[in-house]
């Protein structure tokens, strides 16, 4: 298989590296062909400006959205986004590592996504009509492949908990799981998180790099978030709500998107956490 | 009062940059005192790295959580970052306006986030030992001062509601109301959330600025989000787990750590939408 990896940590010398290290090696070791994005260590330019549509003349108003949609379809983003997409339509698998900063992705990385995922690519993507609504959340560019999170947090991993304090990790990485990767297509495996990265000590690398590689061996086989499609029955078109026979009744949150929901979500925490 | 506004939209001639002047001309008129960080406008650099640490030598390691403690402490963050956290403690209300993108907020605001908001300052403050975890949630630096978000999305509202196929709005903001904004302190007033953006013309314009007045003029007595105080007695300490007699039982989503869950989630969206 072939794995892109994109890798948003500023040090080198991070844990965030070394598990990086860890992941690529496992996965060379499985005779996958690997690719890494290391955004800090390429420069990567973090955020969306009108230096990134050269179509766009100067007094012309700047539209985001209009001129994402121009300038992929006449071919004419930046290089460095365009190489972006030739890796994410080379890849089988995406895999984004971060450190979690402020419940989210570093700025560089949510600049990686807001430049990269351009409108024709990652979304406006399909037909919309009263039978569906564009190819998006199961459907669209990037589907039949698959992505996963690596992330680390200074937390501890009970107040990530269901009831724990900060929210539960996977309502939390909600917007980035659901709404960034199952959206343009991917099937998203449960993330793998290491809580508490800045008490650990050598000690506690061993067990965890043992726990990534296991992850690394089985990507192709770990049963992804079973995300409900949209185009797929289970929502009224157009106005995308959940059947109101889906579902606990009468429950609210993420995990209503979540086929099975809370047994599935427990079914995840094992595969995730081991 | 005085109150902070923090824009992040690449283009003068938006409906963000419009509503932007409609919500400062109305503080205006109620005799509140403005101030304004357009990061665009400004060329605010979007990410954290080693440039941001001057203190940190050439072959020093760097780890961001002891860079941000050092240099707050040490009073040598960049001149920049001091200047906006001047501006925070200088605002009784903060809010941050954005675009929705790809369910968060855009790459330079999330780095305004990432630098601006340094460890003894937003986090790492206060005592941790087993009748208190830190001053968080509720209770921190900017206690006592109020913060609100003021988004554009383009999508449906029916998408974004308690079933809606891109997962409620609040659920979605939940890193940002409660991670970023009462993490350090702040009072989280419901957002005030504009839909389908792209689709708006003149006609559309004006209700929603009607809308928008009405909620600065009301931003002293508008009830915030009840989110629970860590330290209040409603999480067990150390674990951060929400007390099993509270909330629903057997209830997890990140709508638990509203106090009144649902009924709560209700009545803001009435006070939020109208």
């Amino acid at each position: 298989m072939k794995v892109l990896l994109v890798f948003a940590h500023p040090e080198q010398r991070s844990l965030n590296a070394a598990l990086r290290d860890v992941a690529i090696k496992e996965l060379e070791t499985q005779g996958h062909e690997v690719r890494v994005s290391d955004l800090y260590a390429d420069s990567w330019k973090p955020h969306v400006d009108r230096a990134d549509f050269p179509l766009l003349t100067q007094d012309a108003r700047f539209i985001p959205v209009a001129a994402s949609k121009d300038a992929f379809a006449a071919d004419s983003l930046t290089e460095d986004v365009r190489a972006e997409i030739e890796k994410l339509l080379w890849a089988d698998i995406l895999i984004l590592q971060f450190p979690l900063w402020w419940f989210s992705m570093p700025a560089i990385l949510k600049g990686w996504v807001d430049r990269v995922f351009a409108y024709g690519f990652a979304y406006g993507v399909g037909e919309h009509s009263d039978k569906r609504w564009g190819d998006r959340y199961g459907e669209g560019t990037l589907a039949g492949r698959r992505a996963m999170l690596i992330v680390t947090a200074g937390g501890w991993e009970e107040h990530y908990a269901a009831r724990g304090v900060n929210g539960p990790i996977d309502d939390l990485l909600f917007p980035i799981n659901h709404g960034i990767l199952y959206y343009p297509g991917y099937d998203v495996l449960p993330p793998f998180v290491v809580y508490r990265v800045d008490r650990l000590d050598e000690a506690d690398f061993e067990p965890i790099a043992r726990h990534l590689r296991e992850r690394m061996r089985t990507l192709a086989t770990t049963p992804p978030i079973p995300y409900r499609q949209q185009n797929g029955g289970d929502y009224l078109i157009p106005s995308m709500q959940l059947r109101p026979d889906l579902g606990d009744p009468g429950a609210t949150g993420v995990a209503l998107h979540v086929d099975g929901g809370e047994a599935s979500r427990a079914k995840r925490d094992e595969v995730a956490y081991g």
